[in-house]
C-alpha cells in the first residue's frame, strides 16, 4: 500500500476516535501525535491529497474526516466480491464495519458447494457464477481468502473478468498484469513479527 | 512492522511455495523477482539476518528456509491469547495455518459469557481469566480483537499483566509504554486503500 495513503487512513481513524470523544478542532501537531507522526509530516500529507480542513486555529474535525470520506468515497458504494468461504472470508462477510465504510460485499464463492447452505446475509455462490456477479454488480475489487495452492488460479480468472484491485489473503505472492493493485494481507505474518519482536533481547523493533 | 523483517517474512513465504513446488537452488534475483524486491536488497537482508544459505551455486531453498525459521522460532511454540471472540476473533480461533507457522493460540476471551458456549478446539474463557491463563501459559503476545471502545481499556489489562507484544484488530490507535510492541491490522483500511487506487484515472498506486 502506498505510505502517504496508508498515513491518511491512520489519521482519519484517528479522527474518527477523536469525533466520538467530542473533540471539535484538532492541530497537526494533535493528529501527528496521536497517530505517531511528525507534525510536518501531517501537513505534507494534507498538502499532498488536497485537505483543507479550514484551519483557522486549529482544523475543523468533522471538515477533516468528510474531505477525508471524500477521497475514499467519491465513487459513493462499493461493490465487492469475496472469493472462498472459509474462516477468513465468512469473517469478512460478516463484518459489520465494512458498511459504514462503503465497502459492499455483494456475493462470496466457493468451490464447496455444502457452503450454499451458510445462513447469512450475503450469499455464497459456487465458483460458476463469478463472472455473472462481477457484472451484474459492476465489482472492481475481490477478496481472495481461498487456499494457497488455489489463489493463482483464482486471482487469474478475476483478472480476465475484469477485476482490477485484489486484496489477497492467501500466503503467496500473485503474478497479475501491470495495472491490476494487489495489497497482500498475511496474518501469520503480521503475528510472527510481533513475537519475533517480542523474543529481542531489547523488546524494540525500530520501524 | 519493521521493513525489512516484513521482506524475510515475504522471501520465507515465496521460499515455501518453491519448495512445494519442487525447487531446490534459488538465486538473489530469482527470489528478489518472485517477491518484487531487488536482488541486492534480498542479499543485504541475508546479510543482516545473517541467512548464509550455503550459496555455492545458487541458495539452497531447504536451508534458507530452515535459517529463516530459526530466526522466527528460536524459542519454538509461542502461546498467544486472542481478546474478542467476534468474527475475527473466532476466524484467528480458527485458522489452520498458524499450527503450522508455531503460533498457538491458547485461549480467547470475550466479556459476553454466552460465548463460551462455543464449540471450538480453543477455548473461550471470561475475562476474568485473562490473568491467570497468561501467567499459566507464559504468554508474551496478545491479539486485541474487540470493538474500537473496548480496545484501549483491554490493551492496558494486557500491558498490566505482562503482555510485551500486542495485534491489534481494533481500529484505534492504543496507547502503550515505549517497551510494548503493537501492530495494528485494519482490515477496512486495507480494503479501503485498494478500492482508492482502482478509482484512479491511471489505477497504478506506487508504493
Amino acid at each position: 500500500m502506498r505510505k502517504s495513503l496508508r498515513r491518511i487512513l491512520l489519521y482519519r481513524g484517528s479522527l474518527l476516535h477523536l469525533q466520538a470523544l467530542g473533540v471539535q478542532k484538532v492541530y497537526s501537531y494533535t493528529l501527528g501525535k496521536e497517530t505517531g507522526i511528525s507534525a510536518e509530516q501531517v501537513r505534507k500529507d494534507f498538502s499532498e491529497y488536497h485537505i483543507k480542513g479550514n484551519q483557522r486555529g486549529g482544523y475543523n474535525v468533522d471538515e477533516l474526516i468528510g474531505e477525508m470520506e471524500n477521497i475514499f468515497h467519491k465513487n459513493g458504494r462499493q461493490n465487492i466480491v469475496v472469493v472462498g468461504r472459509g474462516n477468513i472470508g465468512s469473517s469478512l462477510a460478516n463484518y459489520e464495519r465494512f458498511i459504514q465504510r462503503q465497502i459492499n460485499i455483494v456475493a462470496t464463492f466457493d468451490i464447496d458447494p455444502s457452503k450454499q447452505r451458510i445462513r447469512s446475509e450475503i450469499p455464497v455462490y459456487t465458483m460458476e457464477r463469478i463472472k455473472e456477479i462481477i457484472d451484474r454488480f459492476c465489482v472492481r475489487t475481490a477478496i481472495i481468502a481461498v487456499p494457497d495452492l488455489a489463489a493463482q488460479g483464482v486471482c487469474d480468472r478475476l483478472v480476465s473478468y475484469g477485476i482490477e484491485g485484489i486484496i489477497n489473503f492467501a500466503p503467496v505472492i500473485l503474478k497479475v498484469p501491470d495495472n491490476i493493485i494487489v495489497n497482500n494481507v498475511n496474518l501469520s505474518d503480521e503475528i510472527e513479527s510481533v513475537i519475533y519482536c517480542v523474543s529481542l533481547p531489547s523488546a524494540k523493533c525500530p520501524e
